[in-house]
């Protein structure tokens, strides 16, 4: 049986999150009943990242094994006609068998945009946390420095799990790009609220509210309370998956 | 009296327009309406450019005349209470008497985005037009460049008008940024959708539908039917206006 992958992309705002839930709308619900309506039988995908309400994506990627003998791309076509504007399919393919978006996973590259100026921007509003207080993005490459290489991130991480919160942080920078500052991150793998929670903690850096000389101390302390307030879901886009 | 200039910008997807209109929302009802909300009595604005539904702004400016004695900061905090997300007001200003957000600005300043890749973007579906053509940039700064001066624009102009459609073009090009081509252009003033229609024309030479050289003949017929299909309102952005 072939297994499918398909990149995708959406509009984090339109949804209650990727992963399917009763009764409300989310990426993961729209996408397998597209699926559902095209194969004319239902499907269940795995993906690389289950994004929470609000986040966006550029580069998710899900996945299916299924005895359907369809051409790839026009199943992108037909999903299209069904799931647009608000998700857009951006290539489907064939793939080897055991392929799986969240296991086969090597890695995942996020980017969080903060505009950094002194209005907000109504054309920007759900793809950037507006912050008007001057930010000095050397404290935040400073603390976003501290992030990369292998650590327990409890201290960022959302939830207590059960499971191990250690992570290795592969990249992690901020640049400014015009009125934007632009935080780039990419790692095996993500706890949950993590990239927020590493963005809340690099904007009060920013701010001068807490030095960036900080991080060892906050991860080591792995607890939730050491860390600071997490930054808002809407400037946060799933920019890549690496297999 | 003074004369109160307000800087606004807006996300165009929210409104059916600019003007005020009976029973639908528009910006400047929304303006003037927060604006009897906070001075206790209605006024009535002039603007800079009365754009289209779902046309977008950046730099709009409107302006009214009245005698309240509100300190500008306090204004435009007040009204940003009432009017956002969808609108911000940059700045309040108290200008000279005599000024008018019409009459007075020498020069309108607009951008037109083209998202020029295989796929939509559901992110940026409401600030670009999707086109998936390869377009040769090339051809269409040879369009843009027949625009630059003093022309009859009527074949460029939606409708039929009374007035004179002679405008003076100050400055017309295209730039590529990533997937994006985008067009600036600058002019005393615009005839209704002429923006719209010169983006059409561009598209259409980049797309190698009609060659850049026939500008001057389209102008020179005079006749709407002349010109090609306007582009949709959502990437356009009413950018800067000088007084």
């Amino acid at each position: 049986m072939p297994t499918f992958r398909l990149d995708l992309g959406y509009d984090g705002s339109a949804f209650r999150g990727y992963a399917r839930q009763q009764s409300v709308r989310t990426v993961q619900g729209e996408l397998e009943s597209a699926l559902n309506r095209v194969l004319g039988h239902p499907v269940e995908t795995s993906c690389a990242g289950r994004t929470d309400a609000g986040v966006h994506a550029r580069g998710q990627v899900a996945a299916f094994t299924d005895d359907a003998d369809i051409d790839p791309a026009r199943l992108a076509r037909s999903l299209n006609g069904l799931v647009g504007p608000e998700i857009v399919v951006t290539a489907v393919s064939v793939v080897d068998a055991g392929f799986d978006a969240r296991f086969s996973a090597a890695w995942r590259a996020y980017r969080y945009q903060v505009l950094n100026a002194p209005s907000p921007d109504p054309l920007r509003r759900h793809v950037t946390w507006h912050v008007s207080d001057p930010l000095d993005l050397d404290a935040m490459n400073r603390a976003a420095a501290g992030f990369v290489g292998e650590h327990d991130f409890a201290s960022f991480c959302r939830r207590a799990e059960a499971r191990s919160t250690v992570r290795r942080v592969l990249e992690a920078s901020w640049v400014r790009a015009d009125d934007l500052a632009v935080f780039s991150v990419r790692a095996t793998a993500f706890c949950h609220q993590m990239v927020r929670s590493l963005v809340g903690f690099c904007v009060d850096a920013g701010r001068g509210r807490v030095s960036p000389d900080t991080v060892s101390a906050v991860l080591a302390a792995g607890d939730r309370s050491a860390a600071r307030p997490i930054a808002p879901p809407h400037g946060l886009i799933l920019w890549e998956v690496g297999y």
